[in-house]
């Protein structure tokens, strides 16, 4: 293995000679390879485990963050919080692995402090453990790698790492035991809340430190970013993988997908779009014809230059989105009035290679969606569709996702590039008080079919000359996998996932419970039986049903299993249930428990899913208008959004104003996590219905950010 | 733009100076192109359009092309024959879109002299058009761009070019005039029958170099590929796309392949295999980490290198297949016997960067599949689901596509790359003889399971110890949309597409016929409501109807319009079939009309639907059977195939005995079309249901090739 042998040559390189290098089984947590050397016969009869710790401190969102690097003994107890302090470092938190694979290109399972290079050392922090100048055993070390190891002694670590310096970045060996006391000393000395607030941040990071990164217990309302990796991951959602920013959706997301294609796809199709399917690539001259439009994506393009062994030519990119990609065909078939209107659609995945911190579902490199692309005669059709669409997008989260959103159009500066104007659903997140886009459905107006661009024209059917051309009215519009992120932060509690009943692909499970070493076989058969015959009779009316008759879990594991995967309804039957002839039914959204009679269960369950469904979304509705604050003043717009709230001022619609707003609003507020950037308020909607606010009286309402005459009413808030 | 500016400085370098040079509207013919520079005020009052021409001769498969790129004024007749003979070189064909595209990196549209530099111009045969040194007015010529031309003297055009000779490359002068009565002259005196072949292959040139390019009228028997991709782009299924070995997928194609997704959906969700997504990216160290498996793939696996302006630390592969992509997050999530079995599946498009020449829906540089990837704790289960899966294959082609395959397993050269074994179901085109790979249901064995690969185990269950370890079975299965590729070439016709009802989104089209002039209104709207009717009925019941109700279409160009697109069932409803109330039935697939009366209509349709389907089926799956032909001796192996069969042979099954089989047959055969690769015959499949062919007696059956003891009797052909 390459990198194996780059590793022994730059050991020699030092006169270091490791004590054994060994290949082993791929090993994920330190107990999994500990066993897996020890099955390999050349592995020493005694040594320790080292470890390789990196953690990020909480940085404002413009500064790159410094990781910290901590190379220690496996046992050495390295608590990030009195580390923090040390090195005078704010909120140390283990980092993702999207930053790892980043940084290092490596997973926390090949991890290794050989990893660090010339190149590395200077933009990080090293962390040493002073103990590994004293310890008697070889220390296994990955070969960045998580299936080889070499054995080398604490000083040559040392040595190794040493050898990095540079006149300006130095390897701070720390002493962790006398750290654990001095901090410790620290605390006693200050008064008793500090020493509470302290404590909490140890326990916290003990837990995170615990055998499972991403483990379950951190509060929504704590550390939102951490509880929601941590549902997604719970909740067998999602998981991380090898390319950074990019993540795989297991079924059970990818479920909720195929639940809004199949009803989106059903809506559409009745609007007479048909699905078609364009090719990934688009050759640099395609992709670079419409320069606003590629403007607004090209940092963020993916280039093909190679192939096999081969340079191409030319670089190809991967599609961002397909305008330029489709709009030369839409000249070529488009060649009379009788060709329109054209409406196709696809689904397929888009590139666009954010270099922010990426997050699941809401921004990612590869993310799945539809896109629809549709040419009329007439600015009128085009106008009605973009509106029908739109409103087939708040269907989709409303009535699916049981996630309420605002329609409006955006701002001139928020517009799609190179579009005439963007409709839009906005989404809230009220844990952050973000905004956050769910949809946009733009009019691309002629801006894409005139002459200078793709030329895409028609005969004028009304003109008598026959002389007249009609260059056609296009749309674009697009719903994408972020709109599951939006539905898992709306909804998603403490407990874990929380799925509206008509996404979910399970509705309702099916949980014996009940039975004691006292039941009998026969009891046993009888549950078992009823949970079989209850997913039959279920299942019969429509409702997606499953019984969980795994053996060797108890009832509490399941419960706890369907809660934190979301599941609408628990039906649980015991022997108690049986003999009354009921289930006792539990709502995943609402906690509450009821019994249901077994008579009539096909025409119950089915009608307390819809209540589920919307109470669901009637509870978000409200929590969403109570935090669309109506602000007039200048000074309130900052406080509201520190509230957690979107704010609706009565706007001037100038795009100087907007970008002032933004300056202004992002420079009052707290530094920000970089994972919900943005802390300047943008324009996220004009809402279509401005009959919720007091009139705007022409001349008179004043846009409170310059004082210009206000025009309508426009939501701007913090957002995603 | 930056091309003109290398085009003028290009042209300055020689001290030639364009007299104009003119952007214009986008112009993708002739007169378009005349009319967009006309409507530029700077362009000259008096000019000719230069035309290029490319193209390609017959060559034998194993030899580069020499493309001849015929540089002339346009009026100047350039028969391809005429210059073939002059040139000395085999059935000049214009060449595809493809081969422009890789060859000159510009579409038909953008062609120009100008795009001959020092790298392409000793690679092509340039011809030059004689009366350029004559010619008075400019000549307009493309700036390497539909919407760019710059006015050049024929002189300075021929200067230009001239430049570019080496002592062994020239460019040649060729008097087209004087070249037409030459070959006149040379017909004349050759005896007639010779003279009628020569008419013939003139005529057939002209309709080529027409000014659609793409053109019905060629026979599928005479020219099986161009009437391959003539039905694919008449039948609109398809169309060619900017970047080479790629296409467009229009709707009347894409909804085949929603057909199939569905059904197949529903198949494999009962079997409880459910659906994912995985990234479409791959890091190089995951892609390389089998090697038999990588070994396969690597030559055409496509590398992104740069995002926006940035070049990434290390090249990112697209996947061309998702083994090594998902192996370790299937080692992640199997952590016990109870998470087997684990059955996932994804439709999404895999990239395969062919330098061989792309053939639309066979071999595509992207192409949409499903792939599904199951682990199971024993052999027993996987074999048994490898069997399942090729079942449903066997489905989707013969009862979907009514296309039949032969199920068989591959041998062991011809298997999948790292895999255990592969199953197949092998398809047969009759006009070429050749088989076709149809899908392939693959078992894993524990190759990616083992430890040193992707170590994917469980506890063995059964184990009392507790020590025991089960690396976990795998199997992989594939279904791409060159399943639609194969029924277009096994039904289609020389009306164009044919298409099975159970795939076809419009299965009957109802057009209103024999209105003349003397039609009443009142009768004319009658026509119409019926037709509008009849939709309603028969839709009620399920048939995918539509009613052509175009106005200034005949009704022979909507007869022919849908029999192009293979619509299975037309019904004409005229003033006479009102009046016996019943409409006339006209079947697409063997042409026999029948009236049908309206009275139960709603069941005769689909009845007639379902006869299609079957009598479909069946004609195919007689005319693959009466080409499966049993063979005992070497010497009618050759033969056989010429006469366009595939032989089974008693074979020995050494994979030395494979490849000699098809150095000998591929070295008697006749040079091939390079798109139809291959000459040579392997082996296909080792059909499952030996019993139709001879016993084979162990020990004194022998291999007709080796004359070693055969084994099996297998399937060999020359095949895509």
């Amino acid at each position: 293995m390459s990198s194996l042998n780059s590793i022994t040559q730059a050991l020699a390189a030092l006169s270091i000679t490791p004590s054994e290098t060994v290949q082993h089984a791929s090993a994920t947590s330190p107990a999994a390879w500990k066993e897996a050397l020890q099955n390999v016969p050349k592995t020493p009869k005694e040594f320790e485990l080292l470890k390789v710790l990196v953690f990020k401190p909480k940085t404002a969102k413009s500064a790159t963050p410094i990781p910290v690097v901590v190379v220690a003994r496996d046992d050495t107890e390295t608590s990030s919080s009195s580390l923090g302090k040390k090195l005078n470092l704010k909120e140390l938190r283990l980092a993702s692995e999207d930053l790892l694979s980043e940084f290092f290109s490596l997973d926390k399972d090949s991890l290794s402090p050989l990893a660090l290079n010339a190149e590395r050392f200077p933009r990080i922090t090293t962390v040493v453990d002073a103990s590994l100048t004293t310890v008697k055993v070889p220390l296994a070390v990955r070969a960045c790698s998580s299936s080889e190891t070499v054995f080398l002694s604490g000083p040559d670590i040392i040595a190794y790492l040493r050898n990095l310096e540079t006149a300006e970045v130095k390897v701070q060996e720390v002493d962790f035991v006398a750290l654990k006391s001095e901090v410790v000393d620290g605390v006693a000395a200050q008064a008793k809340p500090a020493e509470k607030k302290e404590k909490k941040a140890e326990k916290d990071d003990a837990k995170i430190e615990g055998a499972v990164q991403i483990a379950i217990g951190v509060k929504k309302e704590a550390d939102f970013a951490a509880w929601y990796t941590n549902v997604l991951i719970k909740a067998d959602m999602l998981d991380y993988y090898s390319v950074s920013g990019c993540y795989v959706l297991k079924p059970w997301s990818y479920s909720i997908w195929e639940a809004i294609q199949e009803w989106f796809n059903s809506k559409i199709k009745e609007m007479g779009v048909e699905n078609a399917y364009f090719p990934m690539f688009v050759s640099q001259k395609v992709l670079e014809r419409e320069k606003d439009h590629i403007e607004g994506f090209s940092p963020e393009v993916a280039w093909v230059t190679r192939a096999g062994q081969s340079d191409l030519e030319e670089p190809i990119a991967i599609r961002p989105t397909s305008e330029t990609a489709m709009y030369p065909y839409y000249a070529k078939w488009i060649k009379s009035h009788r060709d329109l209107p054209l409406k196709l659609n696809q689904w397929n995945s888009v590139v666009r290679w954010e270099f922010k911190a990426p997050q699941p579902f809401l921004r990612t490199r590869e993310f799945l969606w539809q896109e629809g692309h549709t040419a009329y005669l007439t600015k009128a059709e085009a106008d009605k569709e973009v509106l029908e669409i739109l409103d087939l997008y708040r269907r989709v989260f409303e009535e699916l996702l049981a996630v309420p959103v605002i329609p409006g159009v955006k701002s001139e500066k928020e517009k799609f590039a190179g579009g005439l104007y963007t409709t839009t659903v906005e989404g809230f997140i009220p844990t952050t008080g973000r905004g956050i886009q769910a949809a946009t459905s733009h009019c691309l107006g002629q801006n894409f079919s005139r002459p200078e661009m793709f030329n895409i024209f028609v005969e004028d059917p009304n003109d008598p000359t026959g002389q007249g051309k009609i260059h056609v009215w296009q749309n674009s519009w697009g719903l994408s996998t972020r709109s599951i992120g939006v539905m898992v932060m709306v909804h998603g509690d403490n407990q874990g996932l929380v799925l509206p009943p008509r996404v979910a692909s399970v509705q309702a499970v099916i949980v014996p419970c009940g039975i004691t070493a006292k039941t009998t076989e026969e009891q046993r058969q009888e549950i078992t039986a009823k949970c079989e015959e209850l997913v039959v009779t279920l299942k019969k009316v429509g409702v997606r049903a499953r019984a969980d008759l795994r053996d060797g879990y108890t009832p509490g594991y399941k419960f706890n299993d369907w809660e934190q995967k979301g599941v609408p309804l628990r039906l649980e039957i015991g022997p108690q249930d049986l003999a009354k002839k009921q289930t006792l039914g539990v709502r995943r959204d609402t906690g509450v428990k009821a019994p249901i009679p077994l008579t009539g269960i096909e025409t119950a369950v089915p009608a307390l899913l819809e209540t589920i469904q919307n109470e669901m979304f009637s509870r978000a509705k409200e929590v969403y208008w109570s935090r669309v604050k109506q602000v007039t003043e200048w000074e309130k717009v900052v406080p509201t959004l520190d509230d957690k709230c979107v704010v609706v001022l009565p706007w001037c619609e100038v795009e100087s104003c907007e970008d002032d707003i933004k300056e202004r609003s992002g420079r009052a507020a707290e530094p920000q996590d970089e994972r919900a950037p943005s802390a300047g308020a943008k324009s996220l909607a004009i809402p279509f219905d401005q009959s919720r606010w007091d009139p705007i009286i022409p001349g008179k309402t004043k846009c409170p950010a310059c004082g210009s005459d206000a025009k309508r009413w426009t939501l701007f808030g913090r957002s995603y």
